[in-house]
């Protein structure tokens, strides 16, 4: 994306890698201080990965990749043994930086797997460089083909809700509800976009205003429980998230706050879509039901994160010590308050575990 | 309220007035620091109004209620016109230190007019301290009375969701909603209260944790976004808020994100509580339709307040410079959402302008 630095406009990347050098956006400093943190080896990469120096589905996958391919470039053992029991201790490490992050798991392992087709170290290494730009590269066409096949639902003038980050933060190039957005906006049919702050981690007061105000797109900044007030006064005309998880009947495990929306938007008849690239549906999951929902820790609640007096990023403490606080971080919205899923490979609209199958078997094949 | 300050028991209201002398918890450093402002003169205390010292309906009005009984106390010219002449200067000065207040003006009101029934100026300061206590008394018959009418609406083992402030603070001596909670707590049935943060001031996080710990009332504080997800996963028995204002159909104006919470009491058939003094219907306002919704600055979006890491109060920035933000503190409930209005008179579940205008009709009865 186009940003503004020290005056001067640039293109940059959430995460990219050049000459195995990693570069990643911090973005525990954003909106307040453009920091591109330089990581010259793959340990530096995913101590950066265990830091939040990046976050999103895509860019965790993408930096996941690049460590990997830092890993395989970084072993000067030329026997083809040691090379894979290094390079296996590595991606281990690698793919535990974040446990729960499922596109990083996956990216390592597409990578490893894709350096099996090698013989001699150099062969392996070129490959899982390969592997690993050509994640980059999907998370990128997926992101503008869904961008664009979404953008295709909303009329001229729309207003839209979104919630938490969603953007080229956290996937590259113009994220996945953000993409519809960003494309809706080219073609002229976006009005406004009302962010809601989505507490506790404040991703959209402090990342998705940040990127809207890159691509000058009109936006407005809300509570989290202000979204009831503007669809009862009829401001908004359509709902668009991202989704951490989709399971198999369509349920979406997404931020905390998303359930809310579809059922706001259920009843003053507004559509509510979930935008995501097709990794983002799990297969093995058959419904929201066993979805599992990530509680963390109380102090996130009774705490605030954001740019002190002083200047520097800092929390303020906002209730009592010790007070009991519950901190589940996602929700599950059920199938039946989906409008839509937009992915790279369309708009799918009837809603079923036989259609999300078709389309991810669509997928495989189209990819494979 | 019973309060623990500097390690002794100590009965304290959040208003209270003493030989003329108007003491106030100093609200806006709770729940870290537990300070009573002594106010001796009436422009003290329109000052203290003025800056949130105290906040909430009654609170408010009883505040306003003892800056004119020590505004009469303090005017010595023994010639009646005079008197009236800077008692009504005063009251102008009081009503308007907070404009949107209803019960300032009213509380303001109802003393210039017991007034008019003293002959000398001795009389009529004598019936002003005496309307002043009444504003007190009602106020602390109000909140217990339907504290413990309400209280019976709720099972054994009910875990209740709850909005904004609504305790001792901003109604004495029990609160709205709170009292509500209180004696369902003292009748043993009552086995969580799930509170809601209440961005953008974060009362619930400040105000109504500190009140429930002072009580010993089990509770949990949730981030605002997170009520549907424990609607969701049925955990929550009933929904219980204050109001500012009621319309005479029923429609309930309180801060913002009331009518989310109403909306998913609804799809998920929990039972929709708002308790209030009678002083909370408008009689004149026929339906929500009229009330206009108070816009504050973006500002209060962008930003939070809480203890810096200094362990002063102050705020953290959230958001980038100048990022727009819309910032109403209202919604409106529609009455088909509310299934009682709790109030002094009993808990009235067949919500209508012919019922509502009969409760205060006969509230005024009961009171005159």
């Amino acid at each position: 994306m186009q940003v503004k630095i020290n005056g001067q406009m640039r293109e940059i990347r959430a995460v990219q890698m050049k000459n195995h050098i990693v570069e990643m956006i911090d973005q525990r400093l954003l909106p307040f201080k453009i920091k591109i943190q330089q990581l010259p080896t793959w340990q530096d990469t995913v101590k950066a990965i265990k830091n939040l120096v990046t976050r999103g589905a895509g860019s965790v996958g993408v930096a996941g990749a690049f460590a990997i391919a830092q890993a395989a470039n970084e072993i000067t053992d030329t026997l083809v043994a040691a090379f894979e029991h290094q390079l296996e201790e590595a991606a281990q490490i690698i793919s535990q930086a974040r446990p729960t992050a499922g596109t990083l798991s996956a990216a390592v392992k597409f990578c490893l797997e894709s350096a099996t087709k090698g013989v001699t170290t150099e062969e392996k290494q070129r490959l899982i460089d390969k592997a690993a730009q050509q994640i980059q590269s999907a998370d990128i066409h997926a992101s503008e083909s869904l961008g664009k096949k979404g953008s295709e639902l909303l009329k001229p003038g729309s207003r839209v809700l979104t919630h938490c980050n969603t953007g080229p933060l956290a996937i590259q190039d113009y994220g996945s509800a953000l993409a519809v957005i960003y494309f809706a906006h080219l073609a002229g049919n976006l009005s406004l976009v009302y962010i809601s702050e989505t507490r506790p981690w404040l991703q959209g007061s402090r990342l998705t205003t940040w990127e809207l105000q890159q691509w000058e797109i009109p936006h407005q900044l809300i509570i989290d429980s202000a979204c009831g007030y503007f669809f009862s006064k009829n401001l908004i005309d359509a709902v668009i998230v991202g989704a951490d998880r989709i399971a198999v009947n369509g349920d979406v495990a997404n931020k905390i706050g998303t359930y809310e929306k579809a059922v706001l938007a259920h009843v003053h008849k507004v559509p509510f879509y979930v935008a995501a690239p097709i990794f983002a549906i799990d297969i093995n999951c058959p419904s929201g039901d066993q979805i599992a929902i990530e509680e963390r820790p109380p102090r996130e609640v009774r705490t605030v994160i954001g740019r002190l007096p002083t200047g520097d990023m800092g929390t303020v403490q906002v209730a009592p010590d010790h007070t009991e606080a519950a901190n589940p971080i996602f929700d599950i919205t059920p199938a039946k308050y989906v409008t839509g899923i937009i992915t790279e490979q369309g708009v799918l609209t009837k809603i079923n575990t036989k259609n999300i199958q078709k389309l991810v078997s669509k997928s495989q094949t189209s990819s494979g």
